[in-house]
């Protein structure tokens, strides 16, 4: 295998061939890219493809033909492509690259490998990825090189995985920033199930649950429903897949968090809970999901803080700070004298690194000037949209 | 009534006696004195007492025992007692108090107050009231005079109410930083079952089910996991009984949310969520509650960004400001000034009002000289912890 290294010669950049440019995929670009990577990209989608050229200022590749024009080859694939799409991306870039280290961004991750497996993937080379990013964005505008900053990056070989491969994914999951935890599939599944995948579900199932309300009552919501819910804001589409994909791991673990609460004792909850309330109809999981993240959307678009002047007029502005006493304030310095006022500010801090995220809330003619004039002073920064 | 102003005369201080000394007691007491009513404080526990008494630096008033030493008579009694004491509060203070208006703070209302009027409270003068903050904190030392600013302050008049107590208690709410919304006591409990105490339980059962995952798949919890989880540090004794007086409604809430999801046609989910799993034992609403609470705080204390040395490593100070540009810089400037590092930033906007609440989060031996400094400047703070 290629290590990236030459014998005796200069160290020579690991060539990165990411199939797949969306939210994750071209932030994998950014992040590989800052790190010293030779990155290319892959899209199906042309008009996707030159955004994220664009954005990642790295070449396109065409992935699905083998060897590049000019005989560029990738030392390792990221296939960062939709859930269904996975398994059939992670054994065709083993059939054409077959010297390549082929891993993914995934959130679910048996069902895929298994299917990279069942359609003859080479599984020594395979190394299962899925890291811990992303919110409620998409699309590779919203990318950021620093979106993997200081999370987890969950990595679940094979058996058959080689040794050597798991530790070069793993070396480029420090690069991108991120920090990497070895776990199985199956124990990756379990655990987003209960710690992803329910929370999307629930924070859907209340804000839906608040279309039953009057607007007034609505004034009643606090901070802890705000927090409880905003996961509701997430794609519909994107989740009913990631649930589709993971069903029997997310049924086992929603199980566990309603148990207790159907247990208890109030004659009121058993029969509105399992009289369905119209919600009986919908035969596959995919489509019951698409419905219940659509609704949550919905209804918490009739939120006070939601329907608020300020929550529209505003557009986020991420900066990245290192943990100097100070760091803020100069950079807070630097929009007040740009004559910017902060509406609101959100600190990302990285659990596991000692840099963070700073995201400022301004209004939107002035995101774009705002992110040049801080860019053009040294700061990293972006739109967050 | 007393209206608070004479005849003829300069308008006289409205004078309000609070009856019970927590941090909703206490935070009332601060932002009706700030305001200028004339405040006396009444607490069960003298030591709570004596606390808010100099947390709000208001005289005690020995409440239970009718018109005070020097002849002091309140205006308008709050009731701001835990859920169950509330009804035989606001009973007794109209007995004691015959020209008094009287309200509360409950976070029920159609329990308390129809106990009131079994107790035969003159409900003419009776006005419920629920202002809408709080979070996982408790005690006369988490108190703030800015606990209000902006949020809704629920007002439930019985059908007997006169028009002018609901517009003295009205104006205190005003005066108080809150934003009245006027709502019958059944709205009000219907309302906050789903925006509040479904929330809870939610929260809770979803932390308390992470008990089921080994330590090491916990690093792969997110920023989304602890949004819809921060709920699940409140104290479970307050949600005990709160949930135990507004059971029914919290039964239909809970039913509403749980609908759609036990209704996913996932085969694992139905028999693991009706299994009950060790959570049938608990005869009575209050045992279960706190059961479920306290499991969620537990298990809450495993995640990784719980058990990080930083978040370990923080108090919080919270610093009131106006919406005016820059006056954030200038605050992390005298912080700054002071040699004190900000690790993380909080700012809850005011929905309805152009002021905010900004939290810093500094380590702790530099709490208490950041507020006295910051005091000194001029500016609002104080500790949240």
């Amino acid at each position: 295998m290629s290590t990236g290294v030459e014998d005796g010669a200069q160290p020579r950049a690991v060539r990165v061939g990411i199939w797949g440019c969306g939210l994750i995929g071209t932030s994998t670009a950014l992040a590989l890219s800052a790190s010293g990577c030779q990155v290319r990209l892959w899209d199906a989608d042309p008009e996707q493809l030159a955004v994220a050229s664009r954005v990642a200022r790295c070449r396109a590749w065409r992935a699905p033909e083998g060897p590049d024009e000019d005989g560029w080859l990738p030392d390792v694939v990221f296939a960062c492509v939709p859930p269904r799409a996975t398994g059939a991306v992670l054994a065709e870039a083993c059939r054409l690259y077959r010297d390549a280290t082929v891993s993914d961004t995934c959130s679910v991750k048996s069902q895929p490998l298994g299917e990279a497996e069942t359609r003859g993937a080479d599984m020594t080379r395979v190394v299962g990825g899925h890291p811990m990013a992303g919110r409620e964005l998409s699309g590779p505008l919203s990318a950021r090189a620093d979106l993997f900053q200081g999370r987890a990056w969950a990595l679940t070989p094979a058996p058959q995985t080689a040794p050597e491969r798991l530790e070069q994914v793993r070396s480029l999951a420090v690069a991108a920033g991120g920090f990497p935890v070895v776990v199985t599939a199956e124990e990756h599944d379990r655990a987003v199930a209960l710690l992803s995948h329910v929370p999307q579900l629930l924070a859907s199932a209340l804000a839906a649950a608040t279309g039953a309300l009057p607007e007034a009552a609505l004034e009643l919501a606090g901070t802890g429903f705000a927090d409880t819910t905003r996961l509701a804001d997430s794609p519909p589409e994107l989740w009913a897949e990631i649930v589709g994909v993971n069903a029997d791991q997310v049924g086992r673990a929603l199980g566990w968090v309603l148990a207790p609460l159907l247990a208890l004792p109030i004659p009121s909850l058993g029969p509105l809970a399992t009289a369905g309330q119209g919600w009986a109809g919908e035969a596959d999981v995919p489509a019951h999901v698409r419905r219940l993240v659509s609704a949550g959307r919905a209804a918490r678009e009739r939120l006070p803080s939601k329907r608020g002047r300020r929550a529209a007029a505003w557009a986020w502005v991420a900066v990245v700070l290192d943990d100097r006493p100070g760091q803020l304030v100069r950079l807070l310095g630097e929009v007040a004298a740009r004559g910017v006022n902060v509406e609101d500010i959100r600190i990302d801090h990285a659990v596991h690194q000692p840099t963070g995220v700073v995201e400022l809330a301004v209004a939107p003619p002035a995101a774009e000037r705002l992110v040049a004039a801080l860019t053009e002073a040294g700061w990293h920064a972006g739109r967050r949209s």
